[in-house]
């Protein structure tokens, strides 16, 4: 196995210039905070056969490992700057480490994120990433500024991920090519970091967006935790919920299941005032973002689900447990 | 199992202000930097039966998995601030997250280093902490920073933690007393950030010390990593190196070796000029840090360990890569 010092540099350390005062190689990185600006800081930890299926293309690997990352600080409206990567590997695979260095820095460079310093160990795979954004003080987009009354949104697409997941284990079956198109959702979600910033950084006095996160367990329990942040509840279209395009030729209960319930979309749900939606889709638009409104928050408590007619729903709990990405 | 929810919110979020502006529970935790200091900023990966046995305590655990990434601050002269922890778990044991906690938090409210994000998952037991600390600019304590003609310098004592290692494994027999305090310095080391504050953020306009680095891996292969990045060499007296109390014991040999390249020390070795001793003899005062002058800082390139005479020391290194922790 090669020693720790020779995996970091030639996998690792690159010759280039970067934000950081100080990068990779000494007992901390150095950086220098943009004064006046807050710092926005995630942590995500992803681990073999519970967040990617052993023998996981590195490439997508190392793509996605920092996608749910920047993806934290697109639902905050943090512009990224910086991350650390903590490794623990089975052995020095070349091959492998080649794929993820690639991949990691592939999306590290398109969004100018630095890789400033971490750790690498022998272990069970595990991959710790935490990163760095910056925001202005007061443009945070954060769980618990719901308010009644805000429409509901919704970024891209929903569902893809959770019925490529259903396609390999046999829950449902797909054509090869559908799976195929399906299996990139999951394995390389789009961080809607461009979104997030459009919404947060609004060059209006305040944000235009209220409330953010990006949906990482399924869209319902996600929304959940902005409803019970903000003290609010909030009525969901089920049927305006956009679906992924794989999704989309599937039967509408799947529809509905998958695009409300799915999991790994990294998709941003946000909620904003009535009189900000021109402001929204202009957003949506600056940063090439699909965006589609579908629901509201309620004063009253509580998630009601409900069809294209407005009628509630009767999509039973037990049966999205079932499908929830446990 | 705990959900993640229940799980965080039970064990690891506090009900107490912090500094800062946002804490556990949203997409990103918000930190607001202070006007003109910079971030240092480091990360530690801790898997079991690498980094600690199956089966350690968990109180201790805690204190050692926050400890490592003090002592990273503490080396670059940095004040602890905050950190992040992601946790794998292979089960939601409340007695172990119990005590896990119960470490960590000592740990962290004795240095005002508050938690303010990370994640929790199912997996290998596997402990992840990035910790952030402030200084000013131009005080950071680099590992480039060595001078010819420098004193070296190593905090506290050496080699106890190596010696408990070595009872542990039966390669050495210690009365069960002796191996019981080594052991501590094992699973409880004291990261030295009085000590590294006092170094770096000097009253002068300048740090005291010019280089350091946390000794984790053996005294002599660490300050390899200073003499490689600063461009210099160095004469080490072996026989100044400060044995912790139980290897002070033992023969001179072990005494020897263990110091020299022991490893799990989280000591700090640093280098000051010659016209700073009585200025980091003070250092050691104010922060009730034990300092000790060990050697000499040469522009000749190379490591040369010599003896209480100076004599050069027959230390082969194939005795020391076997005794190295791997």
């Amino acid at each position: 196995m090669l020693s720790e010092f020779d995996l970091i540099k030639r996998y690792f350390k690159r010759d280039r210039p970067g934000r950081a005062v100080l990068g990779i190689g000494d007992d901390c990185a150095l950086l220098q905070p943009t004064p006046g600006r807050q710092l926005a800081i995630s942590s995500d930890m992803l681990v073999e056969g519970r967040h990617f299926f052993a023998g996981a293309d590195p490439r997508m690997l190392g793509h996605k490992a920092l996608a749910v990352n920047l993806s934290d600080l697109a639902a905050m409206g943090a512009r990224p700057v910086a991350f650390t990567l903590s490794l623990a590997l089975p052995g020095a695979d070349p091959a492998w480490l080649e794929g993820f260095a690639q991949g990691l820095f592939a999306l590290a460079d398109a969004h100018g994120c630095e890789l400033i310093g971490g750790d690498t160990t022998k272990g069970p795979l595990n991959i710790c990433i935490t990163v760095f954004g910056e925001l202005a003080p007061g443009h945070a987009l954060r769980r618990d500024a719901a308010q009644a009354g805000d429409d509901i949104w919704i970024s891209g697409t929903l569902g893809d991920a959770r019925l490529a997941l259903a396609g390999y284990l046999n829950e449902i079956a797909l054509e090869p090519q559908a799976l195929e198109q399906a299996g990139l959702r999951m394995h390389l979600p789009t961080p809607r970091v461009a979104l997030g910033l459009a919404l947060g950084l609004a060059p209006s006095s305040a944000p235009i967006a209220h409330a953010a996160l990006d949906i990482s367990d399924g869209l319902t329990g996600d929304l959940g935790h902005i409803l019970a942040a903000s003290g609010v509840g909030a009525t969901l279209n089920v049927d305006a919920l956009p679906a992924g395009p794989v999704l989309a030729r599937q039967g509408r209960d799947l529809r509905r299941r998958f695009t409300a319930a799915g999991g790994d979309d990294y998709e941003l749900c946000f909620t904003a005032p009535a009189g900000a939606r021109a402001a929204v889709i202009d957003a949506g638009r600056q940063s090439d973002t699909q965006v589609t409104r579908v629901g509201t928050i309620d004063a009253q408590a509580g998630l009601r689900l409900v069809d294209a007619d407005g009628k509630p729903l009767e999509l039973g709990l037990a049966g999205w447990d079932h499908f929830a990405a446990g």
